[in-house]
């Protein structure tokens, strides 16, 4: 029995019975072994639930630095974030933090955790749009903390509501008009400001 | 013993322990009373949650539809859009609504029951939004009912990582973001290009 096991096991509960069903219990039953060994690698099911949300965060950041990295356009971070975000969608992954955010409204030190683990994602996507924007005219008035703050609750909310429909499209839909919406801010204040003017960095 | 007093003991315990800590138990410790009382009423814990949200959603219905009768232009949408959405979170009414949605991810009869309390608040946000575009070059281009979904989501993303700070200030600063991007298309789109150009749709 190791450690990885019971994150392993964790991270399938709390997918599959959201953080109500997450007791000590439920992640024992998921991956066929005594409840006891929870306590005894992690000390509480919040401890292994948050040992999770680590091994989760470390397996998409380097993916999401990849392929943002390349980005200097409002509509080219939309698609890319998209399809990144379908791809956490599908496997899970939202469904575990929005669980986790849920879960921790009550207790503080939760919450302090998950900011914690939150902060680096705010910031991959501060870094993202302030490429994306730089050298437009959107780069001095848009403010970048709040629309990397904006986009995170986005994406979490997405996941609350998409379970609500069956076929879950509405979801993505969201992307395609969040993409439009990036296109008509360039399209009116596009010609001015050539690409070869944007590779002078974020602000 | 009133059915009200039960459902009034509802709302306040999923507001404070969030729907981890919502048991029959604990919202009988709230309110007062013997927990047999709320199966009585009700039959089931999710049931009396169920009417929490119903007498919610009544209570603010009203005072969306009211404010938002009057809205003719995007930024003003936002402008009215965050100042109930301020209300809403402060009084912890956004709370109720993320955590419901998040203690439904398991279940297709919860998810069912809150689709049908979910919908007539995405068609209030439809409708908003398509008469503050009416007129504008916005009108042919934007998907109306995605953009409805989004904004939905928003509220509830929000929440959701909102409750991660201390000062709770991001969440509102966010809707100052949206304001601008709604003022920016706007001003793009404005008086210096006769709404009769911009019809062809984005590039």
């Amino acid at each position: 029995m190791t450690k990885a096991r019971i994150i392993d096991a964790a991270l399938e509960t709390i997918k599959r019975e959201g953080i109500v069903g997450s007791s000590a219990r439920a992640i024992a039953r998921t991956g066929g072994f005594n409840q006891a060994l929870i306590f005894y690698h992690f000390g509480s099911v919040d401890e292994v639930l948050l040992a999770a949300v680590d091994k989760l965060s470390a397996t998409r950041m380097a993916s999401y630095e990849q392929h943002l990295a390349g980005v200097r356009s409002l509509p080219e971070l939309v698609a890319v974030g998209a399809r990144l975000y379908a791809e956490d969608l599908r496997d899970g992954h939202i469904t575990v933090l929005a669980q986790m955010l849920a879960g921790s409204s009550s207790s503080p030190e939760l919450s302090r955790q998950l900011r914690e683990r939150f902060t680096p994602w705010i910031d991959l996507a501060r870094g993202a749009i302030a490429r994306a924007v730089a050298g437009t005219p959107f780069e001095q008035v848009l403010p970048v903390d709040d629309l990397a703050f904006a986009v995170t609750s986005l994406f979490m909310g997405i996941e609350l509501l998409d379970h609500l429909d069956d076929d879950r499209a509405r979801g993505q839909a969201v992307f395609g008009t969040v993409e439009l919406v990036a296109r008509l801010m360039e399209s009116f204040a596009g010609p001015s400001a050539p690409a070869g003017d944007r590779q002078t960095g974020p602000a």
